[in-house]
């Protein structure tokens, strides 16, 4: 927020109110908003809801909207049951409603796990490079950060993961299946290698699982194993719900107890439970898009590598790609032809989203008038 | 979470998770949701939207639902723009959307403002009896929690809060106007006191504001001299939005820009923001519905000194009353003639909320029956 904006006559600045000491400085976290014609920023589902998911999300918050001065469902089971179906057709799985749990965004989720937890005193592992949020849902839970390393294929380093567990007896460990920004899935061997390493919670972020090749198994077959198990996922991406906010969690139902505890009462309203059950209730028609996303992000692979550039394998609906002496450049490059893509992953690489056949054909073209420019050696016998 | 609904072979207890010491034992915070035939114990706003604003939400969430494949706006200024408008008009203030920030519900306001301005090493303060979710909030965000008290007829006693702000050095205090339980309006008198002794942040919470008497102020009215206070809404009560949960918060842009450090991003979903804007577009035909609740909590008042027992004064849409021997016998006798109330507040009080003309005559009817059985002695010679 710009000074500039301020109102009101009690002007004050940031560093004379009592803000924490590890929160000054820091900013609002966020990829840009940008109005570009392009977007292949946030990994969004380009294909927006169809007229028909659109009047069934309509009709389900018009029947909501007539009781809305009443509290939502506090425990909301029938959406539980909907997402419990769901993944249960999804994985070959035979999930309980108890054992499914829902917030706005996966965000809301990680951060209750952490509450209940992580915390003060505790410390949480990953492996980077992977999403950018955890440090964050860790500052604001007060819960010790460790990173671990991937290795240079991004897969995970299984002996490196063993000590560094060792070392910090993390009570909560997050492994990203497929990971962000890389797509890598890790194989069910990795995950049990950690489950068994493992001293306290493991979650596993699985918010593009749907996007997996066939044949890569979910985390989700494991939980009935692994009462320390939690699986996380979102309709945010394969759903195209990213503005509905729907993220939830499977695990044993001991663990949604656990959660509840720290929950805030009536999180969920009730225009969201009823959002969610209209699209959950339209997933063969929302998830068709997945496949159609699937293919293109196969070719864009293929197109990256055959440009002569490198793109890590993807599970997910992003690449990975580069790698740029000056990767800034290339972001820039793209945004002023009207492609924005996201500036992440390691120094050199950039992310970007699969989007339409048409869109990624308009990245196509605007990488390879960007990178003639930069004259990356890499690149420049293949545009 | 009863064990007979766990699924899946993976059968854990709460006591193998590595939850939080100070979580175990701990309950999911929240009343009691029964389906009873007079609903008094939330302080829900008793009349549904008409069809009239059911319809305008459906058309602005089927607006919003054809882009949901794209992430929300996360700053929504819209949305903070009407906010700012309505609390102009409420407290003739001159707020700017920079100063508006809204969450999903006030209770993630709150956290919000724990995690920026309370945390580790900090204290919050408030003064009891007061709003039993305070310390859930501050055991969540890891704030040390201390709760002074009132005065006997529910007041602030100033001298005490000086103390204890002198003694605890808060960086954050919460005052609560129209207070809750007791719905108790706090004079600006008594929070400009406050102020000035505050080292820190001071959170006014006027979720029930907009009931207040004729001539009551709202501390909104200050935030132009006081750039360390804040002021939380809620659409739950007074817009009968409960099942929408937006509250929100006005103050110095400064406490905005620490609260965006901290919040999750994405946090208010399209549909919340839709929801909201729709109901802010008829909020002269949704607080219309405040003028009758008021007369009825007066009425309720009269009608509860009239036969003998004690009620707070109340600025808000509930009354507190008592005393009585065995409050829980008379919770109890309520609740098996189907008129649901809290039991909550001081040793020997009970909270209901006001509902229409026709509950509240069911609330009288029911007490009158069950206060005789009780044969408490206040109230033996006026039913």
């Amino acid at each position: 927020m710009s000074a500039d904006v301020r109102g009101g006559s009690a002007r004050s600045e940031l560093a004379d109110l009592p803000l924490r000491d590890e929160l000054r400085g820091e900013l609002p976290y966020g990829a840009p908003q940008l109005v570009v014609p392009v977007q292949l920023n946030v990994n969004e589902n380009p294909y927006p809801p169809s007229g028909n998911v659109v009047a069934a999300i309509a009709a389900a918050v018009a029947e909501a909207a007539t009781t809305l001065n009443r509290y939502p469902d506090r425990e909301f089971l029938p959406l539980r049951a909907d997402l419990a179906a769901f993944l249960n057709a999804d994985a070959d799985v035979e999930l309980q409603p108890s054992q499914l749990w829902a917030a706005n965004g996966s965000n809301e989720i990680m951060q209750q796990l952490l509450q209940a937890f992580g915390g003060p005193g505790r410390t949480a592992v990953s492996f980077a490079p992977t999403y950018s949020m955890y440090p964050e849902y860790a500052r604001n839970t007060h819960t010790t950060w460790v990173a671990g390393r991937r290795n240079t294929d991004f897969s995970l380093d299984l002996r490196h993961a063993a000590e560094l567990i060792a070392e910090h007896q993390p009570s909560v460990i997050i492994l990203t299946s497929p990971n962000n920004p890389t797509g890598t899935a890790l194989p069910l061997d990795d995950v049990r290698v950690v489950l068994d390493a493992a001293p306290g919670v493991v979650v596993v972020d699985e918010a593009y699982a749907e996007f997996r090749r066939a044949g890569v198994p979910s985390a989700l077959t494991l939980l009935a194993e692994h009462p320390e198990l939690v699986v996380t996922r979102t309709m945010s991406k394969a759903f195209a719900l990213a503005g509905g906010r729907l993220g939830y969690l499977a695990a044993a139902a001991a663990v949604v107890d656990a959660v509840r505890i720290v929950r805030l009462p009536y999180h969920l309203s009730a225009v969201a439970q009823a959002t969610a059950r209209a699209a959950l209730a339209h997933s063969a028609e929302l998830l068709a898009t997945v496949d159609t996303l699937r293919v293109e992000r196969d070719d864009t692979v293929s197109w990256l590598r055959a440009v002569g550039l490198r793109a890590a394998e993807s599970d997910s609906n992003f690449v990975l790609f580069g790698t740029f002496a000056d990767r800034h450049a290339v972001w820039q490059g793209l945004l002023d032809r009207g492609v924005l893509i996201r500036e992440t992953g390691p120094d050199g690489w950039l992310r970007v989203s699969i989007g339409t056949r048409d869109e990624m054909r308009a990245f196509r073209t605007a990488l390879s008038e960007v990178a003639k420019d930069l004259l990356d050696p890499r690149m420049g016998d293949h545009t």
